[in-house]
This record gives C-alpha cells, structure tokens and sequence, in this order.
C-alpha cells in the first residue's frame, strides 16, 4: 500500500485508513471506507468495566457494542494488524472525569488494565443513505456531524450514569421516512432515530452551538433528524469520573474491518 | 387474583404465573403467559459477572441479555413485584461447575454478591408461531423442548467458555421458511435459527437423547429445526466452573412482564 497516494476517503480500504491515521492524519472519519463499520471507543480500567458493558446493555440505542478488547489486547478481529492505541485520527484522555488531552495517539497513557470497548458509530450508515440518493448535509458541507447532549437521561449502570448524546442530520421532510426505514436495518450503529424534528423536546436550544462537532447549515424546510450517539459514554465518563478514561475524539472514529452487510437486518 | 382458579396456561398473566411459581409449582413454562417474554437466568458472583456480561455480548445469538439484576437487587422492572429467588419453577445450584441442587427456590444458597443475568427464550416466540399456524411439536406433545450440546464451542470471555446449546424444533418442510421469518423477528429471544437439518453437522448423533429437556417424536418427513440457547451460560458454567452459579432449570424459565411486541423488529 501506498499512502501518499490518497485515493478518496471513501475508496480508502479500513486498513489503508488505520494506517494513515496512524501517520498523523488528523481529520473526521465522515465519508471514509463507505461500506464498512466506524466504532467509538471507550476505554476504562478493568474494575469499571463491568459497569461500562452493563451501561451499553441498558441503553443499547446510545451504546451498541460491536466489540469488547479485554485487558492486555491491542488488536482484535475489527481491526486486523491495527492497534486500538494509534489507529484512531484523535483521541481524549479523561481524568477523574476531566478532559485533559486530545493526542493524536495514547500509546504512551496506555495502561495495560484497560478495557477497551467498541461501539457503533452512525457514520456507517451514511452509505446507504448516500446510496438511497438521501443528502447527507455535513458530508456535503465537509464538516464534522454535530452532536449534542441531551435533557434525557440514560438508564444508569453501578457507578456510570449521564445524559443521552445525540447526533444530527437534517432531511427534506418528504425523505425522512426513508431515511428512517434505512437507518432502522442497522440497529449496532444507533438504528433508527430516537426523535425527530422540535428539538427543544430533547432540551436543545440552539442547533448551532453543538455540545461535540461541528454546527451544519440546515437548508429553509429541512427537519432536524436526531440519533443516539456513541459519544454517550464520554458524557456519563464527564458526569461519572472514573479515574481513567481513553476515547476517541468525536467524530474521529475506529474504521473497522466489519462489512456493513453483516450488521444489517433483517 | 385467585391462584386455585388455575388459567389456562397461555392465558394466564405473568403475575399470575410467577406467583404460582413461587407458591411450588413445579414444571416446565412453555405455553405459558402467551404474549410476554420468557427468560433464562444465571447468576455468578460480582467478580465472575465482567465476564458473564463479555460472553453474553460475544455469542448474541445464544445469549441475548434482556436484564441483569446488580449485586443486591431481586428484582427489577422485568418481574414487578417479583422475586428471582423465589418465583421460577426450578433453579439449578452449581458449585464449581458441579451441578449440585435442583431445589424450587433459591432463597437459602442466595449470596447478596451474586449478579442475576436475564438472558432470552425461545419459548417467546412460540406464540407468534401458533399464531400463523405452525405446529410446535413440544407443545402438542405436552413435554419439554429438547436441548443438545453441540460441538460448536462460543467465543471465550475471560474465565468463561463452553459449547453452544442448542432447542430443537421440527417443522414440515413446507412450514420452515415461515418459522424462520417468524423468529427472525425476535433477535432478543434468539431470533433465527443457527441450523436446519443435519444434526449430526452440530454433532449431535441421537435426537432422541437431548442432553437437556425432554425428547420429542418427529412426524415422518418432519426437519430438525435448531435455535442457540440460553441454556448455553449453564454449559460455560459447568466448563469453567466458577465457585457458585444459580440457574433455572432447562425449560423452566422465569416469565418476565416484557411484551413480545417490544422484542419484535423491524
């Protein structure tokens, strides 16, 4: 493989992007390797572990898992001959809930007791949807996907609990039944969407100041369009203060090596 | 609500039938509560339940996860005003992998450490089958499922691992596609079936020894038809033998008050 001859991100193959972003690339991961899986991470030591995958289970919406990386793994099979702690374009390093830094590898914060999950990320259904002739308006503007925290409350987990964070993309109001009949094929990557239009019912009061990402420009008529996002941990990791806790940055996710068509039902 | 009124089986609510659990009887649940979710349990103490959770998230199809109680907690919106100490028809004790009890309640060898895993059942889906007209060979034939270790062994988590555990339902050749439409739909209580014919390609060499439940007569032409398990964590349990599991008894499942249409998707 030659990396510096770019081809365009959504040719990229998942292992020529891990390996570019391993490079030093830095960038939002919309649009790359369409066809395959993007995953959140959420990285915790082994004593909160339990409770990290019992909060995934009890909002499976928000926290879709596709892959757990037990204790001592770098690599698993979603991301074959990569490795978990370089082949991310950004990641966040929390401290008892703190941010305190957003590098571009975390191979030298690593610690060898953290358990690293996988979570589904909606950036893999943009394909479809782009495939189904559907706008996918931050694709089109080239900026990252807005997120917001929500008013909503996630069902708590022992020590974790936090806000619902959601992602959003507005549609013309005759597309969004389809846009909803796509995105519902793909429940490990959010599914359907949890609320659609008035977005003031999910305690958001301005559209343009995301909580994570970027603000879109959303066209005269459009509708907000609005999923759980898998940045939903980092919310409840602010909110619950675990020691330690490693992520990627939103919107710079895992490209894995999963097909879409395996997560797609029925 | 007056329990010497004995309701029919498929009639009765899950209150109903959990508070005739909890009184003494003793049989298998199939056919009962028509309509609401039925659930396996296992339940291993706090430091075995990371990986309960991991095997659970890593073999889906036999081990859907529709509710875990915390260490402390005997209930949960799953059984209101219930008990998952008391209100099963049966329990199985295991120490150290050994099958030790197979008592009526569990109220005694009960450990406030122990974390309670909801796992679904493939009973649930028998409703939607009589529904559209299937025949379900256990039901008919007033017996238990048949279940079989097969030589499939699941994805490892931590201490556990084990075999897949497969029910057996047989079906005309005719009706096969329907029933596989039908539990497609119920992801969460095991969905679509892992194996159609060919028992021997699981390894199973004798239909008429299932290593849990009760044989079943196979009409002339009838398939073997085999759904994943959630007997499978009992046979992880005995593999891997943790110092205390609590489980159902095969067949004798608790009856939780989670509608069918909940679990149903699209």
């Amino acid at each position: 493989m030659n990396t510096t001859d770019h081809p365009a991100p959504a040719e990229t193959t998942p292992e020529q992007a891990r390996a570019l972003f391993r490079k030093g690339l830095r960038r939002p991961t919309t649009g790359y390797s369409a066809g395959y899986a993007q995953a959140n991470l959420i990285a915790v030591p082994r004593e909160q572990a339990f409770d990290m995958l019992l909060f995934a289970q009890r909002n499976p919406k928000s926290c879709p898992v596709l892959g757990v990386l037990e204790a001592g793994q770098h690599s698993s099979e979603l991301l074959t001959g990569g490795d978990i702690r370089t082949d991310i374009p950004a990641y966040r390093v929390y401290k008892n809930g703190e941010l305190v830094a957003e590098p571009d590898h975390v191979i030298d914060v690593w610690r060898e007791d953290l358990v690293a999950f996988l979570i589904g990320c909606s950036f893999t259904f943009e394909a479809p949807l782009l495939e189904a002739g559907l706008p996918v308006a931050h694709i089109d503007q080239g900026t990252n996907v807005p997120m917001y925290r929500t008013d909503r409350q996630c069902q708590s987990a022992g020590t974790l609990s936090g806000p619902l964070v959601v992602s959003m993309r507005p549609f013309p109001p005759e597309s969004i039944a389809t846009a909803v009949r796509i995105t519902s094929r793909y429940p490990g990557v959010h599914g359907a969407p949890v609320h659609i239009g008035a977005p003031e019912g999910l305690g958001i009061s301005d559209l343009q100041a995301p909580d994570f990402g970027s603000p879109v420009h959303i066209p005269e008529g459009w509708i907000p369009v609005f999923w759980a996002c898998g940045v939903t941990p980092q919310a409840a990791v602010m909110q619950s203060s675990p020691e330690l806790a490693i992520s990627h940055a939103p919107g710079h996710m895992l490209i894995t090596d999963l097909p879409n068509s395996q997560l797609q039902v029925p």
